[in-house]
């Protein structure tokens, strides 16, 4: 057995690179080249990455312009997808040039915060009980330990939740304009080495599942995992025809009979496809792209109003986006960002509010292109499909 | 409202690339320089990307040797995980190894198949009931004309379910190393347009939303959606004190109170972070990372054996990869594929079951982590913390 | 502590049942008068109930006529309803007549079958997948096997699906006019027995919750827990208007948001009430109450049809009713089955019709109560309030 | 068509109920004699059923001794059960007494409310998240008008949630010891009126879905939708050896294993037999037995304490019961309410806890069964069984 060898100072330098790639290209055979073309800084990426050997180079794409109005940006933005799927990029962009023809997509953020969610564990349901009735009144004091950790977490508020002998604690968090996991599990460590030491409770674990990052679950509907943004629009009747090539009845149609599926198949919430979208913006900004388990869960809504026109809406409850920490600071990542106007802090609500809209496009683009049955033909054609404005 | 530029036969020459990515710096004030800094071969990616300014450079790591026991592998392999979540290589590393150290990581593939799911609207739900009766007798006719437009895919089955006034059929594909959505919607539409055609239906809708593809839904669990994959191992109760720092009871101990909040936050299956090791696997073998979102539902399962050593498996239900098609044959994916020796035809079940080993190796240390209340230093620590096999 | 005393015979006789209930009353105070007055015969409630001390007197009544269009049953039925919610006859009533003077509701039956689903464990995932890959081989032996044990329950087909190092296995069987559930589940006791003689495992649980029985789950919606029944009818506007106080568009306007709320609760599927209408027909009709737990799950659609008509249906994928065996031949039970001509063997596929048909009435009058916010005034009036015929 | 007849003041007195018996007879040619045979009074039933013709009678049977530790009982009480399923009594009885030797079962309530959840409808995004935002705020005068409707319910708190252009809030109330729908719904109404009036929004309906009532969902397992209660006890080696013929290590395992099944049909939470032992209770005790979708949603637990013994708990999220209102002044349900002391006021919170340990014993015995292979021989002989104190 063979160990990825051990290079000096975990081996982020240049050379030290190059040498594991040339290792690596000797055990496997695979010559590297693509792998090893990048001007990332590799020492920069300290923190991000173990055993690096280069990058994955993913083809990037822009999308736009979008209009957003949001409360953290009023203006038109053009959006990078990263992605190998062809005809996505081309996709989004006529749901935002038909988002912005039509004025734009109104956008709004109803929670902001991050959780982290211990269990701590009793001899029996009485004992599990009374901690959870008395551990509320401390929260002063857990979180004063807790922000001894960290500088940009605030501690919410604390939700307990017994089940059995167990007790599930949420701890919720503002984190600001990064993701804040590593910053909010460390904090909570600390809270629940507090909440020992005072005789509260003896056992725990730090992560219990319920917080439900990373993956899919019903509880993420009513958000604190994340952001939780909302987005829409109204598309005039004879835009949707003309660049979605779909009247809103048919969009509304497809709408209601695709429930049924989402439904039939015990789907989390509806939507068409927001982990495309999310996928591709998520790779593009640096984000942390697992994320996609939990912040494509959410919903989508095709309306027609009162005056003919089409209202879309999505609602994404638990939506992980950041603009400091993680990979956000580095190379493509660092200027996807900045081709927002989202790169660092306060960036944070701002690129939220553009996820969301992009989402919106997406749903838009891609709910019309089956309910026009232009589904198939255009991911034959992809690359190759006449562009959006083209069209009408 | 500045439309993003229409250049030549779309504009994937190198030159007109850069052109793009200018007009987008002057437009945005983004550098874009390690956006435009790659060797991946643009008009390679035409069916791939549409805008095209660049590429996304992500850090790519290299985690292993993971010993795969599977039917298509039998081996050592190192794999890339392409990520910037720090901790994330060296905690996979750290579980292949401890898999490579216990005799490798057993797999096994239970079903091989890719689906569509098209509606059929009727009047009633007596002639929706009537066609769902009679279009199972035209499965052979339905074939054929499926396979008119593929040579590839491979129509397995059809399932029928009723709903309402509605029938939703579940065509079931074989589809061999392609992921292959494009072309058996293709084939699917071909099959639909007959069914109308013989007078069987008048209305459908491609998608129905039941396929669940890039989403996450109950009825994943039973697989149809991707490739099923098990993977299993016994680690020795010496190796995981060793390498894990857990006994195996811990590990139980762990996986049976954290069922509790996955199942308390309505989850769908349970896992520690099954969306880590894919996501960074996808983007560096050119997979469609948003499959993702239906990859990641299935189960982890710690037990403690009649011997007191630990057995680890990890049940994918609904894996989506392939190795040709899609993102497949570029640059740094094809690289990435070639150093496990799953480039191109014949590679498919190979990658399966090396993904599979590779997520039973991430949900052990992982677990471990949090067993062991290793996890806030694991990640304090991250580049920095000692190499798996120092560790013993 | 005192135990119920133990009787003669386990004490089903009269005079032992009033022995029993007067002990009951000297332990609790409680006079037990209602309680013995009945007219069962408790000798026949051997085997459907242990310590009896009399009976449960729910009030019933009835609603209708029903116009059931099935393949079962052609005709108008009174349904008995047996409840203590006020203004639930009426409400149901209300929608049976809309749906009678609609011409009746259309019913289908899909599907007609029972489960049990046992697991076998192994000791790696090899072995696991070595039985899921033999075992279809052996439907044939393991049918003789299962079918030794009963004559009326036929074992249709055995699904396998592998979790880590188990196997669970699907014995779908039909079951006749019997929930049948002791049956089957002797049967596949039998068979896995066989299949352990046979060295092909050697550990299982005959229940693996995977059947979801008695209780809710995704995996329902797809079938094969009872009988799958759809039902649907058209309502002319006028009627719906004059009968239920609503248009289609009203009712469908209500449908598409209140879908919305499904969604966000992460409910199973989505309806207005079937659990109020189970649940009054089974303790009417001595079916197992319990059943309305996987019963419940299903899909309700309102739709304007082309023709600005109603198109309402009801799905039941996983209805558990019977006409044979539990507490079908008992007394008032007997008695209701009768009613709707459903009595005894040959009455179950009617019993899921008219069952079917009577949520879609129940579904039609809760939702046009609410879409005409006349919720509040029926309950207000309940038992008073004006009967449905005379409404137009 | 014809229409149940219409009688004098609904048909409420005893001759009225007769004569529609004696119509329903001629009409259907079932006898009705058991129906008929009652000594519930059914002018007290206006408001409980309508078209009244009798009743079900229904076999009720006691359980117990079980002996309940919570903190609205501390003593033993006889469950009164009314099935039809053969050995339900004899399982839930010796479940009862082996808590009961162990010492009881200890019972906690963490939450008692109930909710009602409109959804509001505007015309845009940003017009739903401004009444989002200012709804709080209007809580005292929301609370005001809301109880003005009634003295018994009170509004706990408001909590709203976004979804596109709706806003669904939740209302919260304490009911006491009534259910409190009607009461509740009512008053909820009174106050969206009030909430129009103000201008704050135009369009609602009173139901969203949301609420969850009487369907399973995953919001439930977070509770607020009746009380939730955990009830747990240690059941030691001996007498779960004794009485269970069960080591706890059986029952673990068999917890372990039966939960992957869960996680595999994508089931809400994890329980044995919750709804066989929640209906019975519930028609005994004139309960809205449809409640049991709600209730029915729960998570037990077996562990293997340090010293050997086995800890058991159940954990009910969402459980509807009450005391007064509904059926539960009535007849039989009336009696079976006083054999536990829980008749009229002051009863809901006493009946939850027993409700609590009932299932905890259901769960223990049915466990028992199934790891110990003695179901099918315990349901072959049912009636016939050795009653559980014979046992050892």
């Amino acid at each position: 057995m063979k160990l990825v060898p051990r290079l000096a100072e975990q081996g982020y330098r240049n050379d030290l690179v190059a040498e594991r790639r040339a290792w690596m290209t000797a055990q496997t055979g695979s010559p590297l080249q693509h792998v090893g073309t990048f001007s990332l800084d590799m020492e920069a990426c300290r923190g991000n990455i173990e055993n690096p050997i280069g990058v994955a180079q993913i083809p990037l794409g822009v999308a736009g312009p979008l209009r957003v109005l949001g409360e953290h940006i009023e203006g038109d933005v053009y959006v990078p997808l990263a992605t190998t799927e062809g005809a996505l990029v081309r996709s989004y962009e006529r749901g935002m040039v038909t988002l912005t023809r039509s004025g734009g997509a109104t956008v709004r953020l109803e929670r902001d915060e991050n959780r982290v969610c211990p269990l701590f564990m009793f001899d029996d349901v009485a004992a599990a009980a009374d901690f959870a009735r008395r551990l509320p009144a401390h929260l002063e004091e857990v979180r004063a330990v807790a922000q001894t950790t960290t500088s940009h977490g605030r501690l919410l508020r604390l939700d307990v939740q017994q089940v059995g002998r167990e007790v599930i604690v949420t701890f919720a968090y503002f984190t600001g304009d990064a993701q804040g996991m590593n910053m909010i599990v460390k904090a909570t460590e600390a809270a629940c080495q507090w909440i020992v030491g005072q005789g509260l409770a003896t056992r725990f674990y730090t992560f219990s599942g319920y917080n439900s990052e990373k993956r899919a679950s019903g509880s993420l509907m009513a958000g604190g995992k994340g952001k939780k943004v909302v987005a829409g629009a109204t598309i005039p009747r004879r835009l949707a025809k003309a660049y979605l090539h779909a009247t809103p009845e048919a969009l509304h149609h497809l709408w209601q009979r695709t429930v049924i599926g989402h439904l039939q198949t015990a789907a989390l919430g509806y939507n068409g496809h927001f982990a495309n979208g999310l996928t591709a913006l998520f790779i593009a900004c640096g984000q942390d792209v697992a994320n996609v388990a939990n912040s494509a869960v959410g919903i989508t809504h095709f309306e027609v109003t009162t005056g003919g026109d089409l209202y879309a809406s999505v609602t994404l409850p638990s939506l992980s986006v950041a603009t400091v920490g993680g990979g956000t600071g580095l190379g493509s990542s660092h200027e996807c960002l900045q081709m927002m106007g989202c790169a660092g802090t306060g960036g944070a609500l701002r690129l939220a509010e553009i996820t969301a809209a992009t989402l919106l496009a997406g749903e838009l683009s891609f709910g019309a292109a089956l309910a026009s049955h232009e589904f198939v033909e255009a991911h034959e054609t992809y690359g190759r499909n006449r562009p959006a404005e083209e069209t009408p």
